[in-house]
C-alpha cells in the first residue's frame, strides 16, 4: 500500500483525458497534475527541445510526494522510445497501452494512428504495434492542427473548420480501410465526435490517455501500491502559465469546470 | 555612427519580414535575430508569461553588440504598453509604427486590426490609432489560428483550411466597411494572398513587422547611428529549438533559404 500521488503531465490540457479516466477507475487516488501551458505545443518542436521538457516536467512533479509518473502525453511518450523517463518508481507513457487496446480492439489487423508531427515522425505507435502484432498494418498522419483547435475551443461538432482538418488528415487512412484508429495525441479525444463522424460507426476510436490511465491502475494493483485511503482522492492541478487560461481551457475540455485546486507555478522551478 | 547590429526578436519567423524589410531600407547593417521558436507561440499566453518570455529575449540579444532593438512580434509589442522594454538605446515595437501607416493609409477613417488573442484582448492599436486619430472607428478581431497555419505551412493562396479561416476571421471587419487592415501578427504577412483575396483590392493592407522596420530607419539616421561600413551587412539568426526545423519554417515564410548564419542557444541562456 502507498498513500502518495499519482504525477502526471502533459504540454496542456490533454492530459486531462488521464486524470479524469484516473479518477473514474481508482477515485480514492490523490492526482498531482502539471500542465506545461507556458511551452505548449510540444508536438511541433525539435526532439531535444522535447526531451528537455520532458524533464523538467519530470522533475517538477518530483518536487511532490509521487509513486507514479505517467506521461499522458503523445508526443512525449512517442520521443523518449524505449527507455522510461524515471526507473526508480512505476513509469508509463501512452504509446504501449494505446498499442496493445488497438491490437485487441482490432479485427482486420489494420490500425490507424493520429497525432503530432514529432509523434508521427518518431514512428513510435507503429514499432509498439508490430511488436504485438508483427502482421499488423499501420497507417500513420500527422495533424499538426488539431492542438491548436482544441486548445482554441473550436471543439463543437459541427464547427466547419475543425471538420475540413479532419477530412484532409482522416482521408488517407480511412481510405486504408483501418477499423479501429488510435488517437495518439490526449488533446484528441475532445473532438472525438468529429473523428467519428468522419471516420464512420464501424471504427474504434481508442483514446491514449484513458488507456495509460487504464494501465497504470493494473500497475499500481500489481505492485501492491494503491491508497489504503476510503475518502475521495484530491486533484491537484499545477500549470505553467495562467491558472486563469488554464481553468478556462479546461472548461471546454472536461465540458465542466476542474475538480481540484489549481495553482501556477514558475517556469525556472523546472530547470 | 555606430556599426553594432541591429538586434530583432519574434517568438518565430513572424519577425524575418522585419528583417527582410531592413535588409532592403539598410542593406549594410549588420542584423542579429533572435527566434524563440522553443516557446512559439506568445499569442495565446497570459500577459506575465509573455513579460517573462520578452525579458529574456532582450536579455539574449544584449549578450551581442547591438545598437538598437526592435520586438518585431505583435503581441509583445501590444502587452508591455507605452513603456519600451530598454531604456539604453532606442526601441521600437511594431504597433506604433502600424498605427501611423495606417492612418496615414485610410482615406474614410475605418481601420480594421487583426492579431494574436493578446494582442486584441490588449487593445494596442486601438489605443495608439485613437492617439493619432481620434475619429478614426478601430474594428479588431483576434485570429488565434493564423499562427499555427503559417507555422505549419498552410499558406497557399488556394489553402482550403486557411481560407475558411480568413473567411471567420475577417467577415466581421469586412461587413464594417474598412478600408485599411492592419496586419497586427509578423507572422500574416505570409499569407497575405489568401487576406487580400477575401478584403477585396480596396483595402490598403499594412505589415507592421515592415512598418517597424520603416522605423527604425529613420530613428538610426536620426541618431546618427547608421553604419559606417559600406559593405553588405551579415544576418546572424539565432534560434531556441532546432535550427533545422527554423530554416524549414523560414524558407516557407520567405519563399527562399535564410540569408545567414543560423544558430540554436540554449532557453537557460536568456534567464
Amino acid at each position: 500500500m502507498n498513500n502518495d500521488a499519482i504525477g502526471v503531465f502533459d504540454s496542456g490540457v490533454g492530459g486531462l483525458t488521464a486524470v479524469k479516466e484516473l479518477n473514474r477507475l481508482l477515485p480514492n487516488e490523490d492526482i498531482i497534475f502539471f500542465g506545461d501551458t507556458a511551452r505548449i505545443p510540444y508536438g511541433s518542436r525539435s526532439k531535444e527541445t522535447i526531451l528537455k521538457y520532458a524533464r523538467q516536467d519530470v522533475n517538477f512533479l518530483r518536487h511532490h510526494k509521487i509513486k507514479m509518473i505517467i506521461a499522458a502525453c503523445g508526443t512525449v511518450s512517442s520521443t523518449i522510445g524505449s527507455k522510461p523517463l524515471v526507473d526508480d518508481m512505476p513509469f508509463t507513457g501512452v504509446v504501449l497501452p494505446a498499442a496493445q487496446a488497438a491490437c485487441g480492439a482490432t479485427k482486420n489487423g489494420r490500425i490507424g494512428v493520429i497525432g503530432t508531427p514529432a509523434t508521427i515522425r518518431s514512428g513510435s505507435f507503429a514499432k509498439a504495434i508490430k511488436n504485438i502484432n508483427p502482421k499488423a498494418a499501420v497507417i500513420g498522419n500527422a495533424c499538426p492542427l488539431f492542438v491548436h483547435l482544441v486548445e482554441n475551443g473550436y471543439t463543437q461538432r459541427d464547427n466547419k473548420i475543425t471538420k475540413l482538418a479532419a477530412e484532409e488528415y482522416l482521408t488517407p487512412i480511412k481510405n486504408e480501410g483501418v477499423d479501429t484508429l488510435i488517437m495518439g495525441c490526449t488533446h484528441y479525444p475532445v473532438i472525438k465526435d468529429i473523428i467519428a463522424d468522419f471516420m464512420g460507426e464501424n471504427v474504434t476510436l481508442i483514446s491514449s490517455g484513458e488507456e495509460a490511465a487504464k494501465y497504470a491502475q493494473v500497475c499500481l494493483m500489481e505492485n501492491d501500491m494503491l491508497t489504503e485511503s476510503t475518502e475521495k482522492g484530491h486533484n491537484t492541478f499545477y500549470v505553467s502559465d495562467s491558472t486563469e487560461l488554464f481553468e478556462e481551457n479546461a472548461k471546454h475540455f472536461l465540458c465542466h469546470k476542474v475538480n481540484g485546486e489549481v495553482f501556477s507555478c514558475n517556469l525556472e522551478d523546472l530547470n
